[in-house]
């Protein structure tokens, strides 16, 4: 057969595209627990507040403003005050993004592109961090993590630096805390991540910094090659809005700014930060029920002896099954999650186990029961 | 002095980034006849509809939908009408991007990446797929167009296409109407692009179709190496919302499918194309309004003996002033354009010449009366 696309690149192929609910028709969703969203949409005054925003303020006819200068302002003082930095950080600290996915693709373009570098990933972890650098045709070097604590296998990791040559390792990707798994950095993965040479990118995602409370931020300023990466999708309840951001020194924003798309940000988007932003105050309490809905929801699921579950600092909890091997274990993860897409309820089967949002206590209640009774069925066959 | 970036790129460093409205301090401005926007907001009753919409059927909270079916349904709709054809478009044959912007990135990223090849542009022409191919490490190819009627020196683009081979071209960027010039193509140059091998990738950028009602839609299902981008944010008055789209064949759509971020539109913007659609019939017919205003400015400009302007199919009129050399033509065009800055008004000084956006009769009566004064004071001095 006669190739029809020969103008396109010959490895790009292989690759599957992102599946944002992969497994098959959706019913009527009930619980919406795959995705770390917020249970909660925003409130209504708010979103009446932006309704008028828009009708208003907004001109739909014109581009948006390019230069994101009064969104990086506010989000430069929301980082330092809830970081308590004595040191403040500006707005050329900062740099918007169409989601943290167009943060990650610019970090990418700016670094490895064109057989320049490789990158560094230890899984399970987000998957974001590869599907992009392969669509890029940027080789990933993966490493995994200890099965007890999902921390990083730093003497793996040191050794996949010190042996990737063609090419090198220029940027190592870490989620703090880390997803699936809910675990934040501990001292010993931040010193060796602090020991790597100043000519690799160590990209610190805090995508759920709100709910652990523990950020690398007070670091930056000493640190020419850390960036952090931020969203408000999570917290914020703006996923919808897809606006994520980066913390960095001046000299790798500005290379950020040069990389991204000019007018990558809606007018709407914009305005809706803002407006999250000055109401933090009423917006972020939910992020103190949800880490009680979290604790919680352990709880039930330690008590069930088929369950092992980890400590999260997120907003989601990771699960495997007790006493069953790997692969058995995917195979029936891959049933439960099946059957329990088809009742309604969506969870992430990932990395060898189930991620499980945090929702409202209605949602986890029927997440729960539904799941005890999917693993009996399946376990007592 | 150390490098305290050597994770970067070296190649980055040269790139400035793109400045939406060069040239210092912006005034209150009255006038922005610089980026080919419409001149006129969304009607009240679109927005209050959509504000509603917002309010009433998004959550903030989750995520948009990433597959944008309902979108592509309706895009899919409204090409097959706006071109009369007969065979309709499906959803397979749409792909819809965060503006064209992320359309020609990823096409860019599909096609010439990592050496696979080089694109061909011929100037003046939209800067935007020159920008985008340097940032990626793409080469860029450029060739001339007639300076009369600014038509592609098919010749020079012919033996740039059989002289590069280190990476080949892959890529041909055309516009249809061209910005900055608003010729459309000629039969001689669809002829040629008719010509080109099918391992050649031809991109018709028909952002200001609505205008010109010129398209080659119709050719697409007979070509396989084609592919037709379109905007919402000219006719359809949607600048603030950052919608563009891909016509093509199913093949070339889904490797751009695979390519793009997979939550690249808000909910929002994704609600904003659809309204949009819906309401077409009364919002097209400013096009023609534009149009009348147009042929209007044109022969005001025609009939001052310092400039020529030419015809053009588009939402904006290219001119130069008569009998003065290419270099002091440049250097005085950039003083008319800082100077109308300094007065509120934005016109674009670009390719060697003034594109001026055709706005409400107001802002053209107001920037023609300065436009002429300034041209006066410096040609008399």
């Amino acid at each position: 057969m006669r190739d029809r696309t020969s103008f396109l690149r010959p490895d790009l192929a292989q690759l599957a595209a992102y599946t944002p609910h992969p497994g098959g028709e959706t019913p009527a969703i009930v619980d919406r627990l795959d995705t770390n969203e917020s249970p909660l949409d925003l409130p209504t005054d708010i979103k009446s507040k932006l309704a008028w925003a828009y009708q208003e303020q907004i001109e739909a006819n014109r581009y948006p403003d390019g230069s994101h200068q009064e969104l990086k302002k506010a989000i430069a003082e929301y980082t330092t005050e809830s970081a308590n930095l004595n040191d403040s950080l500006n707005t050329d600290n900062i740099s918007v993004g169409n989601g943290s996915d167009e943060l990650i693709r610019s970090i990418l373009i700016a670094t490895c592109l064109g057989g320049n570098g490789s990158i560094l990933v230890a899984t399970p972890t987000f998957s974001m961090y590869a599907i992009l650098a392969k669509t890029l045709g940027i080789p990933v070097v993966t490493i995994a993590r200890d099965e007890t604590d999902f921390s990083l296998d730093i003497a793996a990791a040191q050794q996949a630096i010190e042996s990737t040559d063609n090419p090198p390792i220029k940027v190592v990707f870490v989620v703090h805390p880390n997803s699936p798994t809910g675990n934040v950095l501990a001292d010993k993965e931040l010193d060796w991540l602090k020991s790597l040479p100043e000519n690799i990118l160590v990209v610190v995602d805090e995508a759920y910094f709100e709910f652990s409370q523990t950020s690398i931020v007070g670091e930056i300023k000493q640190r020419n090659n850390w960036i952090i990466l931020r969203t408000f999708s999570k917290a914020f309840r703006l996923a919808a809005h897809r606006v994520g951001y980066a913390i960095a020194n001046p000299d790798i924003i500005r290379v950020l700014e040069k990389v991204r798309l000019p007018y990558n940000l809606p007018s709407f988007s914009q305005i809706a930060v803002s407006v999250v932003l000055q109401q933090r105050q009423l917006l972020l309490p939910l992020v103190q029920e949800t880490i009680e809905e979290r604790k919680r929801v352990y709880s039930v699921l330690q008590q069930n002896s088929h369950f092992q579950v980890w400590q999260s600092q997120a907003n989601f909890l990771y699960l495997r099954l007790n006493n069953i091997d790997r692969n058995h274990q995917d195979s029936l993860l891959a049933k439960v999650t099946a059957s329990l897409k088809a009742e309604g309820t969506l969870i992430r089967h990932t990395g060898g186990g189930l991620r499980i949002t945090v929702g409202t206590p209605q949602e986890s209640d029927r997440t729960l029961a539904r799941l005890e009774k999917q693993v009996s069925l399946l376990i007592n066959n």
